[in-house]
């Protein structure tokens, strides 16, 4: 049923891409670039070939009703008549992500001023963060594109999701990262696969080793670059989800944490399919970023009022974010000021104040990433630049056990005593 | 609506326990002991005023059908008529746990030579492991006792629940914990509380502190000491899940691991529940219990054809199950003799090789609780006690990011390279 296809970097002229099964993406129909729209056929390209922007799935979808979609699966798959996947998904051995928590935080709510807040809660996804939902949608372009080896180059939660992801289905994974990393990171994705390559370098020249071994070896689906535009169709998946948990309507306002910026596109994309296809109210909302001061060159340029984002070196304990140039942070600044939204940065101390405040307020345990999106969130607020009567969506990516180190320091036991009743009431806790 | 209601730890007489509004347990009728059968009313107690045996909920169940239960949340509230909970436990602030994957583990299976296995993987809880059913069955119990402090003795699993479930609820929560525990064990507790309590002792000083408390102090609901008869409810819902995520049916073999043996005896309690209300089809089902060698007294007294547990002192790296004087060992062999399973213990290598082995196999990083219960179905296999040709469940209670030293030693970097194509290609890993 399947045959090979060759899994190549860079894609020179409008390929046809034989070899392909019938429906081996859905209802994706084509690769169009953002930038010019010039159209190439599916296959493992990323870059366009006319002006190298990037390129994006472009669909045909059927009619799809609420209720086919949740008739579907408790994960990603009820989705899948809007992602690039073929009809039997469910049949290939996957992680099953997504349908995470949507939790509505009135003791956060309360704490920000925020009359109606929710949190989207993605630390319960297979490996603890919102990765497993794009390594998913890799996943299933590299079966279909019969590639031999699924690989990334990462400094945490992608490696960790690709590496559980390749186990489960069966195909060699190869994962690289730079040397330095911290040994639990490290552990975590080792336990899935024998083949960790530590690299000495930063994450800039991992990736760029990465790209290198993408153009020169045949076969090798590295999920965020030569299968990119189907790994990021599954962040979508966020924006279907919060839309149905709310009851089939969107919200006013969503803050979603900015890297190379995909995700905050994609949860964009998400909102105005559903409106197309009828599946929610067309309604006004707004989209917000959220930066590290120490990596915030999209808040940089929105607050100058710019087009263009100037690249910088990150200096940051949320290295989840620490894209100093981000591949889709136009596209952001473009969805922000078009929404009405905004795109702000907060200091390291207010991301681990954030961290705290929703483990205190919520039961939540986030990451530095998800620390930085509470942050922001308070500081827009604080700002006016965020309505807080508003119904408003705080999305967290990721589990705090994978940056225990960030607040290590901040948090700890209220007193150590002897194991009598009188060494406890002598501490005064009651 | 809430009056107060003493919480104290032990009852010498049949209370009827006034100002419990109605329907503030559900379903449950009574309290009664599982030694000799007395009931007492429900409230806060847990051991039987006539002979000291533990308490356990009765129940007058109503018709349940499964499109009701399928048209409930997707969380362990679906079963709620089937718990110790109000009709409106969805209302109240909790972590909305459960309903967590039941994954067919086909590459495990292969490599133990099962045709038919599945894992129930708890490691994606809100505070990732089982733990979080419990609690949010003790933080009803609580609520409607009206509980000042909502409390623990605990290692680490059960105090992360603890801790996050009160944060989000909004009630006091007191933690206590050996001040010998790791610091990312500590962390993980302290990020929502800020009393916890370290105590210079070992866990059983401080399960002795704790009893003393509650004891001593009103208004404490200690989830595992005075109000554990609606916590251990909480384990049921493994059972439900699973039957529900079959299509309704029981499976043939269910592999569990046994600290306090309390889940095993409910996932027990939830098939025959199931059974008795039309729910599945009556069919025999065994039920395996898994230890670790270091601390196996069931184990112990299964193979020795005894009755009676001999107390042990701990020493193993599966700290979850070091539990060397299991309250509910003996309904444990009871309970696996009578279904015609088996209680069977590993070494601690053996745990470690289990770990490695599910990660590798279906991508999921347990703990050494889970590491336990794989390495226990494969001796079982090997053993002749599982049939490997019937249909066969694995429970992983908890997540890997837990216990990171007990692999840390055991994986790790395949090589370290320079970042270049050159330094790649020499390592051969293509």
């Amino acid at each position: 049923m399947r045959r090979r296809t060759a899994v190549s970097a860079v894609v020179t002229e409008a390929p046809t891409t034989p070899g392909l099964r019938e429906g081996a993406f859905g209802h994706a129909t084509a690769l169009s670039c953002r930038e010019c729209g010039h159209q190439v056929a599916l296959g493992p390209f990323y870059a366009c070939p006319e002006c190298f922007g990037p390129l994006e799935i472009t669909y045909d979808f059927p009619a799809v009703t609420r209720e086919e979609i949740e008739a579907g699966p408790r994960n990603i798959w009820r989705y899948k008549a809007l992602l690039p996947v073929p009809a039997d998904i469910e049949s290939s051995p996957n992680t099953e992500p997504g349908f995470t928590r949507l939790l509505r935080a009135e003791n956060l709510g309360r704490e920000l001023g925020i009359t109606n807040l929710w949190v989207k809660d993605d630390s319960t996804n297979p490996t603890n963060s919102f990765k497993d939902r794009v390594v998913a949608c890799a996943l299933s372009a590299a079966r279909e594109l019969d590639a031999k080896v699924f690989a990334c180059p990462s400094t945490g939660n992608l490696a960790n999701a690709v590496a559980a992801a390749g186990a489960r289905a069966g195909i060699k994974t190869v994962v690289f990262i730079p040397s330095n990393l911290e040994q639990p990171k490290q552990v975590n994705s080792a336990i899935f696969t024998e083949n960790l390559v530590a690299v000495d370098g930063n994450y800039d020249d991992v990736n760029k080793l990465a790209s290198e071994i993408a153009g020169e070896e045949e076969g090798w689906a590295f999920v965020n670059v030569n299968v990119r535009p189907y790994y990021a169709e599954g962040s979508k998946t966020l924006g279907y989800e919060i839309a149905e948990q709310l009851g089939w309507r969107l919200p006013d306002q969503v803050v979603i944490p900015v890297a190379s910026g995909s995700q905050l596109t994609k949860v964009d994309k998400a909102f105005a399919e559903l409106i197309k296809l009828g599946l929610v109210e067309d309604k006004p909302y707004r989209i917000f970023g959220a930066q590290a001061e120490g990596c915030g060159p999209v808040a940089t340029a929105f607050k100058a009022g710019v087009d263009a984002i100037r690249p910088v070196k990150p200096d940051t304990i949320a290295k989840s974010l620490a894209i100093g140039n981000p591949a889709d942070g136009i596209y952001v600044l473009d969805i922000a000021r078009r929404t009405g939204g905004a795109v702000e940065e907060v200091t390291d101390e207010q991301i681990r104040a954030g961290i705290v405040q929703l483990a205190r307020t919520e039961g939540i345990f986030t990451e530095t990433a998800g620390g930085t999106t509470v942050a922001v969130t308070r500081k827009l607020v604080e700002t006016g630049q965020l309505d807080p009567e508003l119904e408003t969506v705080v999305i967290n990516t990721g589990h705090g056990l994978k940056t225990l180190d960030a607040v290590s320091g901040a948090v700890g036991a209220a007193a150590t005593i002897a194991p009598t009743y009188a060494a406890f009431k002598a501490i005064g806790l009651v």
